[in-house]
Parts: C-alpha cells; sequence; structure tokens
C-alpha cells in the first residue's frame, strides 16, 4: 500500500467519522433543546447535515474522492472509475471511520461512549423510501456537474431528510455508525440489514438510470 | 419521434415526479413531526423544496430543459425558443410525472396511494396570489442569468411559498400532481380549474413585462 | 426622459414593489401560521426576505442598478457614480413601488388595501440598531465584491433582521411601504421619521468608513 | 507601523466587532422571540452566524485576512505565512473589536452595556466539543479551496453550533467577547479560561492533522 493511497483512506475515514459525527450530534442537540418538537429537532439535524456534508466533500472530495459511503464507493467500481481491489479498504475505512464519529459525539453529549440504538425502523414505506433515498443520491452524483457536486450532494440530502420517509440514511456506513447511538438519528440494528439492502437496490437503480441517459461515452460497456 | 426527443420526455417526466414526490412527501413529513405547527411544516416543505429544485433543475436542465411545468413549455413555445409541437408531448410527460410523484410519496408514507385532496383552496386573495406566483417565476426564468437558473428559481419558489397567499403552486403540472394527494400539499379538485387559469394569466403578464423590458434581440417579432 | 431611463425607473418601481410584497406579505402568513411565536414568524419572514433580495438584485441589478433604497441611491450620487438630477426620480419609482407592493400584500391575504400600520417602534436602542443596520448595509455594497453583491446583501439582511433590535429596516422606501400594511411587518408613521434619520445616519458613517479604508480610486475626492 | 497595517488592523478590529455584535444580538433577539423554546432561539442564532460571517470575510478578508480569531492568527504565524510581530498587535484588535461589539448589542437591545455572563460552561464532554470545533474550524481554513473560505467557514460554523456539544465557540476572541454579555450566547468569565485552552489544543491538533495530510510544498519545515 503506497503513501498516497494510505492518505486517501484517511482521508475517508476522518471524513466519515466527521459526518457521523455531525448527523448524530446535530439530531442529540436538536433533541435537547426543541422541547420534544421533533420538527424542529429535524430542521437543526437537517441544516447541520447540509452544511456539515457541503464542507467535507469540499475539503476531502481532492484527496479522497469524498464518497464516504460503500454504495457510492461500488458504483464507482461497477463504472470502472475506481480499481476493485480498492473498495474493500475503502469500505473498511467508512466503517471504521462512522463508529469512530458515533463515539465521538455520544462523547461530546456526556452519554455512553459505546451503545446500541433502540430505534427501530422498519415497513414498506420506510424501505421504499430508502431506496428512492438512494436512487436520488447516486442519480444525483452521476448525472450532476461534477464542478458543484458538494453543493449538489448537501443540497439532496437536506431535501431527502424530509420528503423520503425513512429521512435518507442513503448510506451503509451511516446505517453502521447510525447503531452506535442510542438518541434521534439512531437506528436498531435489526433494523439496519433491510436498510443497507434498500440502499443497493436504490443504487443499481440509480446506475441502470444512469446506463439509460448518459451519453455514450459516459457509460460502461 | 426521435431517440433523443424521447429522452427529453423521461427527462421531464422522471424530473417532475421527483419534484412532486419532494414538494408532497416534505409536506406530510413536516405536518407528521410538528405538533400541528403549520409554520414549521411550511418551513420544513420550502426547505425541502428549495433544496430539491435546485437538484432538479442541474440534474436535469441540460437534458429536457426542466421545465416540469407547462406553462414554461408554453412560454418556450410562444417566445419560440421550442417548437410548437412539442408542446403536448411535453405536457403529458409532466402530468403523468406529477401523478407518478404523488403516488410514490403516498406510497412511501403509507397512505392510501390513489386519494383525491379535500383541500379547497379559493378566494380573490388566493388567486391574485396565484396569478402573482407564476408572474415572478416567469419573470425569473426569462430575465434571470441562464447559468444561475437553478438558484435563482429555487431561491423564488421559497420566497414565494410564504409571500404569495396560495403558497406559490405556479405550476399546472403541480396542481394536477397535489390533487392526487389529500394532505398539506394538496389540493381540492374543484379548486384546480381557477389555479390553472390564474397561473396561465401570470404567465401571459410576465411574458408581456418581458416584451416590454428585454433587449430587442430577446423578443418575439 | 430617454426611453433607457425610463426602463430603469420601471425596474426600480417593480423591484421595489416585490421586494415590500415579499417583506409584507411573508410577515403576514408567518404571523397567521405560526400560532403566537415571533420567533419562528421572523425565521419564515427573514428566509422569504433573503431569498427574495438574492432574485430581485440578479434581476434587476442590470437593468436598473437595484437599489430599491433612496440611501443606496443617494450614496451612489454622493460618490458620483450616478448623476445628481436622477435622485428624485428614482426616490420617486421607490415610493411608488413600494406602496404598490404593500398594497398588493393585503390585497392577496383579503387584508384592506390600504391601511396605517400602528406599530410603534422607537427608543434609543432601536435607533441604534437602525443606524447599525445601514451602516452594514452601505458597506457590504461599497466594499463586496460587485459579483457578488446579490449573495452579500441578501446574506446581510438575513443577519440583520436578527441581531439589530430594529430588525433592519434600512431602508426609507422600506420604511414607506411598510406604513401602509398594519401587520408584523409595519411601522406606525408617527415611527417612520426617526427611523429615515437613523437610516441616513448609518449610510452617511459607512461613507466616511469607505472613505477612511478604501483604495485611493474608489473614493470621491 | 505603517498606514497599510494599521488599515489591517481596524479591518480586524471592526470586523471582529461586528461578528460578535451579530452573535450576541441575534441570541438575544432569538430568546426574546422564540417563547422558552431554545432550539428556535438557536437556529435564528445559527442562520444570523453564519449568514454574518460569509459577508464578513468577503468584506474584509482582503483587506486583513478576515481571521477575528487569534487561533487562525497563531496559525499563520506558525505556519510561517504572518510575521511574528504581528500576532500581538491583531491579538489586540481582535479582543478590542471583540469587547466593543458585544458592547454595541447590550446597547442596541436595551441590556446594560457592560455586563458579565454567568453562564457556567464546563464539563469534559463540552471541553472535548470545543477541542472538536476548533480542530475542525482550523482544517476547513488549511484544507479548504482558498476561493471559497467565506461558504466554507460559514457553513462549517452553522454545522458545529449545533453538532459540538459546546455550541462551537472556537475562538478566543469571541470567548473574550461573550463575557461581557448575560446573555444565551453569553460565557460566564471562570469557564473562559478552559475554553482558550480547549481551542488552542484544538488548533494544534488540526496543524497536525495538517502536515500529515497536505502536499509537501504547503507544509511548515
Amino acid at each position: 500500500m503506497n503513501s498516497h493511497f494510505r492518505l486517501r483512506l484517511l482521508s475517508e475515514l476522518v471524513g466519515t467519522a466527521l459526518l457521523l459525527c455531525i448527523v448524530i450530534g446535530s439530531g442529540i442537540m436538536g433533541v435537547n433543546l426543541s422541547q420534544g418538537n421533533d420538527a424542529i429537532a429535524l430542521l437543526a439535524n437537517t441544516m447541520a447535515t447540509v452544511f456539515g456534508l457541503y464542507v467535507l466533500i469540499e475539503l476531502f472530495g481532492p484527496i479522497g474522492g469524498a464518497h464516504f459511503n460503500p454504495v457510492v464507493t461500488a458504483i464507482m467500481v461497477l463504472l470502472k472509475r475506481q480499481p476493485k481491489p480498492e473498495f474493500l479498504p475503502y469500505l473498511l475505512a467508512q466503517l471504521i471511520g462512522a463508529a469512530l464519529g458515533a463515539w465521538l459525539a455520544n462523547l461530546m453529549f456526556g452519554l455512553e461512549p459505546i451503545q446500541a440504538s433502540t430505534k427501530v425502523r422498519e415497513g414498506l414505506g420506510i424501505w421504499v423510501g430508502e431506496v428512492t433515498a438512494t436512487f436520488g443520491l447516486i442519480t444525483v452524483i452521476l448525472l450532476g456537474n461534477a464542478q458543484r457536486v458538494s453543493s449538489l450532494v448537501a443540497a439532496y440530502i437536506g431535501a431527502a431528510y424530509w420528503f423520503t420517509s425513512s429521512t435518507s440514511f442513503a448510506n451503509p456506513a451511516a446505517v453502521f455508525g447510525r447503531m452506535f447511538s442510542d438518541t434521534f438519528a439512531g437506528i436498531a440494528p435489526e433494523s439496519s440489514m433491510s436498510f443497507v439492502m434498500a440502499e443497493c437496490l436504490g443504487g443499481l437503480l440509480a446506475l441502470g438510470f444512469f446506463q439509460l441517459i448518459a451519453k455514450p461515452n459516459e457509460k460502461v460497456t
């Protein structure tokens, strides 16, 4: 493993850690302050996530690509934009980062650093929501102007937190990290597998849509 | 119908579906979480719509023009920027997309997929609001810098959700889609025709204002 | 009066009308929906104003300069960037526009179209707030990058609605228009003169600061 | 001291004063209007700070660098991007500006102009929050694209107000200014020293991370 690849993995790990720390931390703060009005907590959670994603993609995009998300990495591999052997190291960096971010958020807010979420998220509507959320995210990444990917992804997630019934995890690493926090943004381990499957399905649908709609020179053949 | 035109229609259909899904879905989520405080629900609905519109126009603008709106297409035809025979296919794609988006939002949130809104929206003030809203939208599209149309349209709608008494539908396809959802963002079928007429009037007023104020080479003669 | 100057006046009139319609209309909608929580009403009012200002400056800046504000026009005259005889016609266009905008907002929301505000706004703190607000606005216009003036002014006003005790009118035309609406955004006629004086003082302080800090070739001598 | 350096110090002083005035003033307004719902007050405080920071960095960046923050200045000195003897004058300008801004905010809102905060902020979680907040801020400044530093810093702080348990002061001058305001945004003098130490630690960690990850030609040797 050469030093540049180590740097890219570090970029994914730190970026994913900060992303999860932002998502979980702002969820905790939102609930702490909003007197039981979940709409206000989610507004705060959304705003923090939008601002944070924009910044993280701007900072870490030029170093490691700013995937922070195994579905994104898998799609890049399928489109032959990234070599296949890089998938597993990327996945590991993302999962470790996600767990570290959850741990840091819990630590900052004086909660048990290691905890398991009890927030069950399931049902057909929610799974359809998660498929839709991930379809949208991957479509944004594949069709959007690469120069504006930080704004586009941040804005998309800002919308998807509200218009999808799952509040748009759209990211198996986020599912993994959120399992470790029994808070507003958490997800119970028993709900996680179906979320990850829905996300993979959404990603594949987006890939199919891209193959249908993209210019010939951008497709995989 | 050549394959490029089919692609443009697909772009309008998918884009309009996602737009309506965003508008209706975030309205449902907003109401579900906001404990009866409609201002908070509308804030969330606005934020999701602004972010979503920005992304959709960025993604689908280069493919099909990102009208998502028959008034916009009609104005483009009147200004001879688009051939007249394209109007009807565009209109159909937009209406089908809008209905699909409403259906998807209802599905995600576990509601009856096909429903009719019972939310009556009428009165002189509201109709004046809808004329104003559409006048503004078309003026933004015609006078705004084309490079920034995604930000301009998104920001305009973000303002118009609040400053117009109709909460700014400004789009007959949106009226059509919202008829199929008996939720916060819905509109009763019996209110729809006057909304569409107000929107057409607003569009024509904007066209007149544009002819008055635009540089000679941009006008229709 | 040549036709280009008439166009510029029309641009000021329509832009100021829409600005006041946005400010007053979103104030009414905010109060209607927010169940007495003025912070939520002001958040909505702020968001609509920020989005609206950005759009209006983008649209009308290239035509008439997008002052919408007699203090801005006066500063441009003092800096010799605009001929002195244009001040009065600009002022009239702005005042007429402001009154029309208030009238339209009242009409849309089913209120008496012509009304006088009863909202008294006075006191040393509020006047200091209004001086500060206008000092800030003019400083933003004079020191900010002209390419980004739409974002800068919109963002500034978004901050100033909250950090100044007067909620930042910073514009005698806005004071004039808001006198005609007995709503959240209104100002009682007896409070208006001291607001206008505070705004003129803030503008002059900003001009002095600019002369101190600007590059020699930008100053007036 | 030559006239250009005096201008840079004035830029730091005025900019820091306006920053603190925005932070404290919008905190007061938020609490005044939000009927005890601190989440709404913090949303308003966040929005005003994000918009304000963006504008202040745009305006004063080209003149004095728009640090408004001794940790930023210290990092610039350590990276040899700024001469060491400038540190103390910059620090003084920042502290004086911060105190003036607090004074102005208190004056505008009719509070005692000079007051001492009684808001105790302490505990391991909060200190970890403040280390994290400052680590993030300095990382954004060092790794972010310099062309977009105003948006990046503003967005980062918008996220950090929510995801860090300390609400992200991340700035010893802000700590200093906020000591003089016994309001929502204040900090009790006895809590200030540990905040400043946490901020210094966060800045040093960010510097270490930068040395690890940056391109060779950007590092200090």
